[in-house]
């Protein structure tokens, strides 16, 4: 279990329990089941992720019920110095042979109950078999907290651009033909940790055709003069808040005679989404800005994803920037805007800038500039 | 999504998929649903993990119905060249808007479905509400083809010792006083991967009183002269089977008087249990000869977890070498065997090697001398 010390202070721990507390309320549930995780990390601080063995916060809606702390006896001290108790929490730990379940519902008023979405199979149908049988997904309650940054995780979503900013400033020192997309990816890993990342937590090289496959990771495809590379990177910084940045570059002048024109228009979608975003304008709107631009050069069919993704203490997360998400920004709300244009087997070329909405407009938190870097 | 290409064989993929069936047949389930993770590696060689959008693999009981596929169109290009459909199963992938749960259900006979123990509660919740409402655990089923190891997975844990054993034979590069558990640490990490690893899941050094913590990870704290250090390791080879190997080793000559006497307790402790593996025996049985000798020397109340657990795929799996488990060995399954003893905030000293039953006895898969290495 990786674990790390809390970066919360006390008061902002009470303050996320409260709002906690009372979204639950709100969704007519009797208790919360946060498992290890972002959820889990968001209110108090304890990083990390536990399989085997039960690891969960149990907060009961009713605040005359204090939440409980289950964890294994061997694994709590290494969770570092939250001060659980401060908060009101009750905290029980348990040894082989004790059942974690009926630890963890032990004096919770029944009810419904919701479980945060990553509680595995192996603890969520135990937790049901010992009384916790009306479930539901914590994921809408918790949302409403977590998608909306306080000002600490906007200063920590700025440095994380900050820093993988500086590794995409710093790609000319690898990316050449010759290499494989695989060598390439490893020199970008180990820069994304010296520039104070925790961990790479994801590179993507898509050189030539594979930059025309969104999904694609890294190969040992050999790298040539004339293609496009999509490099898509990012990770935690120690805190947990995530950087994603992607930029699209070229080896020598471009091969294919189609890539300037649709370039631009990818170029032109991209500030157009983010010129978009406001407070009251909707996800959808945003997603719309981007595809109007592309659909206008005759490129609506090669954008094939969603315009962008919610991003915090997860890489992924609400809220996400797709046609029919009418949810109305608000500021504090942090995302990616990444278009791309997919030309399938020959090419492929992606932008991706994480922006907050503030209470007029918009701030990026990546400032490397958007043309295509001819290396 | 990190993927693997398959190293498995499509005659190895059907015999594990009709012996899956029986299991499931015997259980009561109408179907099994498999999500990635080490599961799914078992029965098809697709690696990798996907969170946030269904990636599973549907089993029906009834040889009838075709087993499912379900993957999210831009994700199934990456899984890899698995001949999913000359093993009669049908592929079926989504994009965003679709319903996966719906998709992953369609056709498949309705009764009881067990769940692989890693699915998250994002997906299962879904799924019972898709229709798969009489839910259960997957693993009881899974466990009973998983913990009996075949040639080919014999040969790969074999390897992961070796390969774990030369990191070991190397660890006097790094161990000294003066360095941080942290900085051995890393060294040993590189290590890990240099000889064959394809990573290094878990480094734990620790030194003097944290050594007495036998889930201590790494910190800080500067290694002194008369340390005990405890350096437990390992980690997947590139197949996906894992070496955990654990040595103790003594910085210049132990500080504390107990240790020499203790210590050869241990040594004895670890090699009785070995001497108890063979078919027939009990998992308590090798628990038991453990204890029994640490025991003898008043040292009971310093053993304070299991004698070990099963290693395959996952570092930890069935079967557990604990007291109360009165499952019969049989050749193939592997284990642990890994007494501690543990002398609260002073010092700790573990020994671990992993072994496989054999048709008459016990294969060691780890070589290195067990005695107290001194620096």
């Amino acid at each position: 279990m990786a674990v790390s010390t809390s970066t919360l202070d006390l008061t902002t721990m009470r303050s996320r329990l409260d709002r906690l507390r009372a979204e639950a309320s709100r969704a007519g549930v009797a208790a919360l089941v946060v498992a290890p995780g972002s959820d889990l990390r968001y209110l108090t601080g304890i990083g990390g992720s536990s399989f085997e063995r039960l690891t969960a916060l149990v907060v009961p809606t009713d605040e005359a019920a204090a939440p409980v702390f289950v964890s294994p006896a061997l694994e709590y001290a290494g969770l570092g110095h939250v001060p659980l108790e401060d908060l009101g929490v009750e905290v029980r730990t348990w040894v082989d042979g004790e059942d974690p379940y009926a630890l963890a519902l032990g004096g919770v008023p029944s009810g419904r109950v919701a479980v945060s979405d990553l509680l595995p199979a192996l603890h969520l149908l135990r937790l049901r078999d010992a009384g916790a049988a009306d479930q539901q997904l914590a994921g809408p309650v918790l949302r409403e907290l977590r998608m909306r940054k306080d000002d600490a995780e906007l200063a920590e979503l700025r440095s994380a651009g900050a820093a993988i900013d500086r590794v995409h400033a710093r790609v000319g020192e690898w990316l050449r033909a010759g290499r494989t997309e695989a060598e390439v990816a490893a020199d970008i890993a180990a820069a994304i940790v010296e520039e104070g990342h925790a961990l790479a937590e994801f590179v993507i090289v898509g050189s030539g055709p594979n930059g025309a496959s969104p999904h694609h990771s890294v190969s040992d495809r050999v790298i040539e003069r004339g293609d496009l590379v999509v490099v898509d990177i990012g990770g935690p910084l120690p805190s947990g808040y995530n950087s994603d940045s992607t930029r699209t570059y070229a080896v020598d002048a471009p091969r294919e005679p189609d890539v300037a024109s649709a370039y631009a228009a990818l170029r032109a979608a991209q500030q157009a989404a983010v010129a978009a975003v406001r407070p009251g304008a909707t996800c959808q709107d945003v997603d719309r800005a981007a595809r109007a631009v592309l659909a206008d050069a005759g490129l609506a069919e090669h954008f094939i994803h969603r315009t962008g993704h919610g991003i915090g203490l997860d890489v992924h997360e609400e809220p996400y920037v797709v046609e029919g998400n009418d949810l109305p920004l608000e500021p504090g709300m942090t995302f990616s805007i990444e278009p791309g244009v997919y030309l399938s087997a020959r090419w492929g070329a992606r932008i991706e800038d994480i922006v907050a909405v503030t209470d007029d407009g918009v701030e990026r938190f990546n400032a490397r500039p958007t043309d295509l870097v001819v290396q």
